[in-house]
Formats: C-alpha cells, sequence, structure tokens
C-alpha cells in the first residue's frame, strides 16, 4: 500500500479526443488490483464524468488539490480543474481543445516542479492538432523540458523506454532516418551516456551503472567495412565516458544487443536511432512498455503508444502501458520526501 | 522420414576456423531427433574427422556423391571431396583454405543446380579471410547468384530471415545506414515485392502471399513530418504492386509492425533496411533464425549467424540456426520432383 504522506503523482489528461482519458479512467477503476497510488488527474470533472458514462464505468469524480488527492483518491478519482474548451467527441480531434491540453501539461508540471506533485505522468497528446493552435515545441517532452527550465535553456532530455529490466534508450528520436547518421556526434553519446548514468544512479537507485552502447551500420559497421561511424564517433564516445569513469561498453551490433542474454548484461542500452530502440522494445512488449524521461529535475513517465482515436471511448484500449508508467513513476519517486 | 528417392540436401561446410563444421557434424549427430533429412557435405573427410574427434563426437565420415549420399547417411555422414588446403586450427582463418571455402559453395551449387541435390544449405563463412585472397563479390549470396547465372547477368537475390511464421526481408542490407535512404527506390521495392510474393507461391505454396511493408522513418514519417520517403516512394511502391494484382499493404511504422498481432496479418514483412529486419528477429529468435535466398533458380538456406570464431571447435555453439536451415530446405524442397 502507498504511504499516505506521500504527495500525490500529477496526471495530465492528454488529448480529449484520444484514449487517455479512457485509460485514466480504467486505471482508477482497477487501482487495488494493479496497485497503483494516488494519482491526481489535471482534467476537467464533467469532461470525465461524461467519459466514464460512455465507457460505462461507474466512477465518481470529484474536485480535488495536489493537499486533498490522496484522501480522495479512495473512493473517488481526484480531478484538478483545467481552463479551456474540452468537446467530448471520442476520435474527433479539434484545435478547439488545444488551449486545455496544454495547459494541463502545465498545470501538472508545475505542481509536480513545486513538490505539490511528487511525479508527472502525460497521457498521449496528438501534436498535429497543437501544431494548428499555435504550440512551438516538437514534442511533449521538448516543451516539458521548456517548462522545467522556466524561462532559462533547457536541458536535453532523454527518452528511455523500459520494459522490465530491458532499458532501451534512442539517440535520435523524432527525425528522419536520411538525418540520423549527421546527428550521431561524440558529444551527443557521451552528454547522454552522463544523463542515463546519472539518473539510473539518481532514481533507479543502481550504484555502478552499466551502459551498453549499439552501432549503426549493420554489424556495427564491420570493422569500416559497413560505415565508419563506429570506429570515426562511437567508439571514441564509449572511450571518452569510459575515461570518465563511467561503465560503458560498445559498439555492437544492434540485431543482437537485443537478446535477452546481450542486453541483461546492461542496466541500459543505447540505440543509436528511433526504431533501432524501440522496435525490440514493442515487439516483445507492444502495449505494456513505459516511456521516461530522463535529465529532467521532475519524474516524468508515459506511456509508450499514441492517442489511438479509433479506440477512444471505446473501453476497448489496453490500460497496460500507462498503468505501468503509473507504477513506474510512484516507484521511482516513493522514496522521495516530500519538499 | 524421408523419402529415400528423393535427392540428399547439399551442404556447403563453410570457414573451416569457424563453427560450421561443428554444426554440421552436431546437426548430423542428433538427425534422428531433430528430424534432419539426408545432406551431403561439400567438404573434406579428414579434416571433419579431426573436428569430430576434437569435440568428442564419434561420427563415422564416409565419401559419397549425390547419387550414394542418402543410403550413407544412415550410418555415416556422407562428404563430397572438395579440393584445397584446410588446416584444422579453429579459430584461426587463414587466406591459405580460402581456395576450398570457394569451391566447396561452387560444387554444392552445381550440384544442386543440375538437379543431383535438391536445395542448398550453406555454413558461414569469413568474408573478410575470403577478400585477401581475392575473392570478388560483397558476400556469399551474391556469389551464388552469380552462380546461378552461369555467366550471364545475375538475378538480384532477396535475402528473408525466417522464424516460425514471421518472415522478415531487408530491402537493403549490407551497406551503411548513411547509404539507405538512396537505395530506398520505388523499383527496388516493386522487384522485392515481386519476388518474395513470386517465392512465397512457388515455394511455400501459398495461393496468395500477403505481404506487410515497412516505412523508413520513425513512425512511417507520420504524414510527412518526419521525412518523406513513405510519401514519395514507398506507398507508391506498394500502390504499383497493388496494381499489378499483389496483396501488399504499407507503409507501416516499423516498431509496430513486428509485434506479433500485427505481423501475423502477413506471410512476409519487408523492411528497408538491415537492422530494421534484423533486431525483431534476432530479438526473440538469436539462434535459431534461417536465412532464406529468394529470387534464385535454387533454394538456398543458412543459419542466421557468422562463423563465431570464438566458439569453433567447443562444442559450445548452438546447431538451432543451421538445424533450422536444413529442416527449411528439406521442406521447402521435399515436394520437387527429382530431375
Amino acid at each position: 500500500m502507498y504511504d499516505p504522506m506521500l504527495p500525490p503523482l500529477a496526471a495530465s489528461m492528454g488529448e480529449p479526443a484520444g484514449v487517455g482519458p479512457d485509460l485514466l479512467l480504467r486505471a482508477f477503476v482497477d487501482r487495488a488490483s494493479n496497485g497503483v497510488s494516488p494519482f491526481l488527474v489535471y482534467g476537467q470533472a464533467n469532461f470525465l464524468r461524461s467519459r466514464a458514462q460512455r465507457l460505462g464505468l461507474a466512477v465518481e469524480i470529484r474536485p480535488a488539490t495536489p493537499a486533498t488527492a490522496a484522501a480522495v483518491f479512495a473512493d473517488a478519482l481526484p480531478v484538478f480543474e483545467v481552463g479551456g474548451l474540452v468537446p467530448d467527441k471520442p476520435g474527433e480531434a479539434t484545435p478547439v481543445s488545444s488551449q486545455f491540453v496544454i495547459g494541463a501539461i502545465a498545470e501538472a508540471a508545475k505542481a509536480t516542479l513545486g513538490g505539490a506533485c511528487r511525479g508527472l505522468v502525460t497521457a498521449p497528446i496528438h501534436k498535429g492538432v497543437l501544431y494548428t493552435a499555435g504550440f512551438k515545441y516538437p514534442g511533449h517532452t521538448e516543451y516539458l523540458a521548456a517548462l522545467c527550465a522556466n524561462g532559462g535553456e533547457p536541458k536535453h532530455p532523454v527518452m528511455m523506454l523500459l520494459h522490465g529490466d530491458l532499458r532501451a534508450v534512442p539517440l535520435t528520436v523524432h527525425v528522419p532516418l536520411a538525418e540520423v547518421p549527421g546527428l550521431v556526434t561524440k558529444e551527443l553519446i557521451v552528454s547522454t551516456g552522463r544523463t542515463v548514468a546519472h539518473d539510473l544512479k539518481t532514481r533507479f537507485g543502481i550504484a555502478r551503472p552499466k551502459l551498453g552502447i549499439a552501432g549503426l551500420n549493420p554489424h556495427a559497421g564491420e570493422n569500416g567495412g559497413i560505415g565508419r561511424e563506429e570506429l570515426d564517433i562511437i567508439a571514441p564516445a564509449v572511450a571518452e565516458l569510459v575515461f570518465e569513469g563511467f561503465d560503458a561498453e560498445g559498439p555492437f551490433p544492434a540485431d543482437t544487443l537485443f537478446y535477452p542474454p546481450h542486453w541483461r548484461r546492461y542496466h541500459a542500452v543505447i540505440a543509436m536511432y528511433h526504431d533501432q530502440a524501440l522496435i525490440p522494445i514493442k515487439t516483445v512488449a507492444f502495449d505494456k512498455a513505459v516511456n521516461l524521461t530522463m535529465g529532467l529535475p521532475i519524474v516524468r513517465t508515459s506511456p509508450d503508444h499514441g492517442t489511438a482515436f479509433d479506440l477512444a471511448g471505446t473501453g476497448k484500449a489496453s490500460a497496460a502501458s500507462l498503468t505501468a508508467a503509473l507504477r513506474l513513476a510512484d516507484r521511482l519517486t516513493a522514496q522521495t520526501v516530500s519538499a
């Protein structure tokens, strides 16, 4: 059971037309059997009541604050009211709700940064809709990095996908494949390695994190025969990390690095690009993996799927990944003393 | 049990310093329990005797031809003698044996092309060693394509990795990642799709093969937001295949395409590059997958691993992939009437 003295987790409701609200309701209903600690939804109570009715879920929704959420959570879903228009039309995304979507993230992040909430779990948003409304960040994560910087220079956030003990970090994320080779630099690998090792130590309590680093090319370049990035960039970056005292090995051929007996030698694997990290995770854990943002002053997790518009309002979307995200955020902040 | 009227499979011994000879011996020893049909090793009897002794395997080795191999196979490993020097030094590759390695492939391919053997299984070779000796092909497969062309223009061979019902085809193979986007053309996707559909129909007996085609970029380019290859090249290629009467769908985001409920909708998945196809296969079946070459006039399979010099002569290498390669070649040629 959870410690009633701990602040709640903050959960931003995400895109109203997507499955985020559905999954938060489902995760609340199943909170006891899944061991989910109190979370406070940054959303709108009336919208959630309407969505619960649509899903046939008997859920009491009650307005709350970070201070009251844990007590409310025993018999009602605590909701912190965020302003803006939120039409209840599953699957029909509209820029009309963008102010609300962005506001929910901002309020939830603010509460977490200030310590009123102890970790942030974000339900999926749809960037395309937000861009129409003038959202100027490449994604959720970059927006959070900016919020955490509070007007200063944002830190470089690092994305990690987790399933069980498999922790995979894509060095580059949402960029065209053709741009990847140009973005794989020694500096980026070293700074990413430092961030991952730091957060594994401070948040996961791993005294000496061991990092396995993938190559970029097939067979990790076969000693220069199939590309030189391993020799010219990645191996020197691994050497630099080792020189700085980190436990890092590689570059390894990516196709065999994700075979369990190999990746289990490492606390985290750093892949060079999006699909190199996400294919192995989603192949074995499509709807169960969790996205964790490293390098921020707060713990932030999210499910590893999108808005799934076609499933919104149907009750057919699996809450496994969101539940795993709530549980991971809980675990990573359970030892944190309230500010 | 096997049909004694069928010609044997041909198995080229591969790099003598690697695990190929070890695995062929092991596959022979376990032939009954694994249901392995007669195969004729294109190798050297004395070398194999010495390797068997080193491994502590009581295997009788007997000289044979395609005509006698099936009868010999009941109590001895049939070997077709190939000329050249073959030092028995596990782990110590030397160009001295290159003539033998290349000759074994050529002899085994010739026997298969002529119908004396019904399918070809190749044990791993080490290209680096062969290059030193003047081997001028990018790899095993291209050499076989040239042998099959018999002096004419070689057909474009297509590589397929198989594990159970998962069949993954990398559109591009052993090229640096930076060159991949330039090599992904509509023509290559269409010709690869045609070859895969043709061989699934003729060799696997699948009346109407269904092909799933991956995107190149993260999230399959998110409608142009993360790269345009899906819109400009891959989607038009899929449309062309459909126009030609093939059952093809895509492009799909590669990270979710290999989740079993998704790939199971297709008889084969075409990935855009090496790791996109091999990561999911090796993640779930590191030492069990099989490599099949499509687009050749003969059936050719091989294990999906390399020479593993560190395991040669130790008896520690798993014969699972080679055994699967032998079984697949058997299955794909069992209906073939002897020429």
